[in-house]
């Protein structure tokens, strides 16, 4: 399925407006408008300065679906919904009818009334407290899209053809932290952990959180684990993993990380132990040189350190026509 | 929070059923055991040779939660579920009963069984034709963890502590891909869509399927959009974005491309056009130059495509300790 993520270069040659919606494109789904109605996904957290009037939506994006005057009397209130860009529905889910009942025949009205319209794609969202719609929609025809705390969202595909709206979120992001200090010892803990590899000396890591980016997810969980403070240096490596939790992919960053501190604070919760290992001694655990994907990382890393590699750099840039500022990793290259 | 992707180099240290269980380190679960019981999770999907038997759970992991014997009469017969390894409980997903009345009470008793015996996280996958089950699971104090086609997971942390549950899939990945071939002709689009940048000449681009490496994403999109054959040469830079659909975030793999042939095949429900355009026109366009992030990425790949530019390339490597075969990327290094 085709998205266009800027333009090409595919990063950031669309304006925001235009980036949320096309990256929808032929998904029957533009998530501002969601975004625009609902208290939840107000955007006011964003640390994207820019970010924020890029999602304002128009008054013009709003649609109320509306019965057919022909027949008021035989046809049932219908559910406030808005057009998104894909010829798809939005339903407003600040304004579901309290009652199953009423929300199962206005429900059933709106899509026979948005399948005559040749309507595809149905967004409905249904918050916690309204848990009793849910097997309503399912009944009606609904699938499960994704859900989060606080919500689940719901789709419905009108057509006969082959449904074409967007997937769910399908990676989680972790970071591992190779901190190395100027007597060549290396930042390791021992885990608290049910399974074997409690026992052995390894890499700080953990997953990023939400909106967080990739190098400030390793500084901190350096800084958690250990009480190290950190600065990043490079990105050397990262590994695509499949078939992780609920089969979902983990992509893990392997981040070169300068210690500008030295005394251990373990965190008691997770962490069993912490210390500064001689890099000899830790290269030298039978645990890694017996296995291909850590002897190669750790040679990555020793190789980043004695500066006989280059890895990939952040840089926040802002791109004029997403009105977005993100970071951009890569290496260093030469000019013509 | 702390997760162990394998040991330190954190990727690979760790035995598969020990990685399963230990990325989800002090987060009350370990999803091998709903992957077993449940067909839905069944592995033999998996491309990856290795992975079905590091999956496979041995019987002790299983264990049925029975009443206390000492009162019998006054218990209700409680879920079938299991523990996981981290003090957690996993119900059963195929043996919940099918009564709304009946699942009600053998949850009401189930939960106060847990917490007497001091359990934390509760895991609760609700299939979807049991949609019924989902608001009295809510109405007993779950909280949706994530959702997709067929099902709807829902958690429960029973401790008065702060929640240390893993959260959800938080990324969408996607693909650029930048052909060029040997008279410095770009391969670009022009998108099918609603919105302004429909009328820009741009790299194809799109999200990666599940389970679909970066690479193979790369060129698959490039050959259902444009119908020419490549081959990977290397990842030259990726973009992390926030803020994305849902409020989750992207990441975007900008990928070289060398082209194995030249004939174009529009796919035309996504492209309204695709053309071999001479890299000088290309750069030329406004809608690149004016943009700090689009003109970076041009400049990258065109410094990779002159050899002044070493990204990262894909390696497929083993780790004997997770049983898996996965993809490191990593720029090229030199030898001590």
């Amino acid at each position: 399925m085709a998205i266009t993520i800027g333009g090409s270069p595919p990063i950031a040659a669309i304006p925001q407006k235009k980036y949320d919606s096309v990256q929808w494109l032929s998904k029957g789904f533009s998530h501002m408008k969601i975004f625009s109605r609902n208290p939840r996904f107000k955007l006011s957290s964003s640390p994207l300065p820019f970010h924020g009037a890029g999602n304002m939506p128009k008054e013009t994006d709003v649609h109320v679906v509306t019965p057919d005057m022909s027949s008021p009397r035989l046809m049932p209130e219908l559910l406030d919904a808005w057009n998104d860009d894909y010829n798809g529905v939005v339903i407003n889910p600040e304004s579901l009818p309290m009652s199953a009942n009423a929300f199962a025949s206005a429900l059933r009205a709106s899509l026979s009334h948005w399948k005559l319209k040749g309507k595809k794609g149905v967004w409905l969202k249904i918050l916690q407290e309204q848990a009793e719609l849910v097997p309503i929609a399912i009944q009606e025809g609904f699938n499960y899209h994704h859900a989060e705390s606080g919500y689940v969202m719901l789709t419905h595909w009108l057509p006969d053809d082959l449904c074409m709206l967007p997937g769910s979120p399908s990676h989680q992001i972790g970071v591992g932290a190779f901190v190395i200090n100027d007597k060549r010892e290396v930042l390791v803990v021992k885990e608290k952990c049910p399974c074997s590899c409690s026992g052995v000396w390894k890499f700080p890591t953990g997953y990023i959180n939400k909106s967080e980016d990739i190098f400030s997810g390793a500084i901190r969980e350096v800084k958690e684990e250990t009480g190290v403070d950190t600065v990043f240096l490079e990105i050397v490596a990262f590994r695509h993993a499949h078939f992780m939790a609920f089969e979902n992919s983990d992509l893990l960053f392997v981040c070169m990380l300068k210690p500008m501190s030295c005394d251990i604070i373990v965190d008691e919760k997770e962490i069993q132990a912490a210390k500064w290992m001689p890099l000899e001694e830790f290269i030298g655990q039978p645990f890694y040189q017996d296995d291909p994907m850590s002897k190669k990382v750790t040679d990555i890393c020793i190789a980043a350190h004695e500066d006989r590699y280059c890895g990939y750099v952040g840089q926040q840039l802002a791109s004029k026509l997403d009105c977005k500022l993100s970071y951009l990793y890569n290496a260093a290259f030469w000019d013509e």
